[in-house]
């Protein structure tokens, strides 16, 4: 479903202020309602100890993406922040590119559970996947 | 317990593996058997839109650890990977200096069971916690 | 995808020998390859304190049934066990009948990752979500 | 910490409702302020394929530990709902008899986090370890 630009700004806004997502060199490549996608290349900085994507930089890209996907559905006076996560990483991401998913699965008034997952960038594999609680606290 | 230096060395090696460790600015401060004790400084290109530490810092850090502690109870010719991790993010973490404990609960053969939490510097209250699933990989 | 007599007579099996699934009134009611429907009727032993289904009751289903989705998958001389779950609670089910989804995501050797959920009887609605991790260990 | 004879009851009360406390034939052990511990001796409708505790047996006792825990430190006009739990089965419980306690981590206003963990009669050794997230809803 299509977003009003204020709500995509607000989006953006958010990425923006998260200096975490610049220093993973994530992109926000798509905002719909309930939905975010962000893409993020492989650097030498973001790896673990065999070189490919660390579980962390894949928790903290879909972390964010489920957060940004929650605030798209919250009142505009409030602020998103993760209250837990669980992830399962279902194959070693051996991969150049990442695009991740961030969608809400239901929205309530205080709480949002999100899902999100890792794919390839052509969308064929699902590598990662998480689960998580967002909650809507005052700005 | 106390750790053979050709164990400690391992996990020296593999945290200096790790590009992510580098770029979180994160510091291995102990090693002992079944545990270890990273430190991290806030910088902001850690935070999230509030200017604190982002969820996905502290679960890059938390994973980290808990690997690192199972890696000490591992066949010196197996490397560890992450399985799943979950993580409750009990408070805000509001503090320029945080620690992160990687203890381990369970060591199997192929699965090591672990756990993990944040202090502040004093150790006086924990503001994450993270339960993890590690696999005995070959190299 | 259709399955040989001798995988399903596997699953139902070991759904009989689940003491368990006879004390929750649970039925099998589908078995096909990496994935499983069971069903469940309210009744009053099962509840929490405001009458609806109780949380311990769907990760009982929700557990068993991705057990069984997993065992689909393994080699015929494996015994299927839980290593860990976590489930979120979107809504309260407030239903008299549920049915209970588990599905194979990614089946390795030694891990089986599955998802598990809680729909009522048209399917129409998720209530409750699970991702598992299943481990094939000898009989 | 000692708990006063009002929340006590209200505990207890809590207990009783759940239909499924009676099915698995808990008991309330023990009731302090933040703290719970559940006992359950195995029998044949408690198992999985094995003949051990079945994981939706040991996760339905910590839910409810952890949902009982949560209640104690809750205003008396609230009711206790889970959002979402995740469990790790570190040993095979082989149990006749069990103790499952259930101790909270975190009471804010909205949720409360909680951990649970499940061991044999002497409390030598943590074959289960839970983490819980509970609301405070209306009644």
């Amino acid at each position: 479903m299509q977003l009003d630009a204020t709500t995509r700004q607000r989006v953006q806004t958010c990425f923006d202020q998260q200096g975490l997502m610049q220093t993973l060199g994530a992109k926000l490549e798509k905002v719909d309602l309930g939905e975010v996608i962000l893409t993020c290349d492989l650097q030498e900085g973001l790896t673990q100890q065999n070189g490919f994507f660390h579980a962390g930089v894949l928790s903290s890209l879909l972390d964010a993406a489920c957060g940004f996907a929650a605030l798209t559905q919250m009142p505009v006076d409030k602020n998103v922040l993760s209250v837990e996560f669980k992830m399962n990483l279902m194959k070693p991401v051996t991969l150049p590119h990442i695009k991740v998913f961030g969608k809400v699965l239901q929205a309530g008034r205080t709480l949002v559970i999100c899902e999100g997952w890792v794919t390839d960038e052509a969308e064929a594999k699902v590598y990662t996947k998480m689960m998580a609680t967002m909650i809507a606290a005052g700005r």
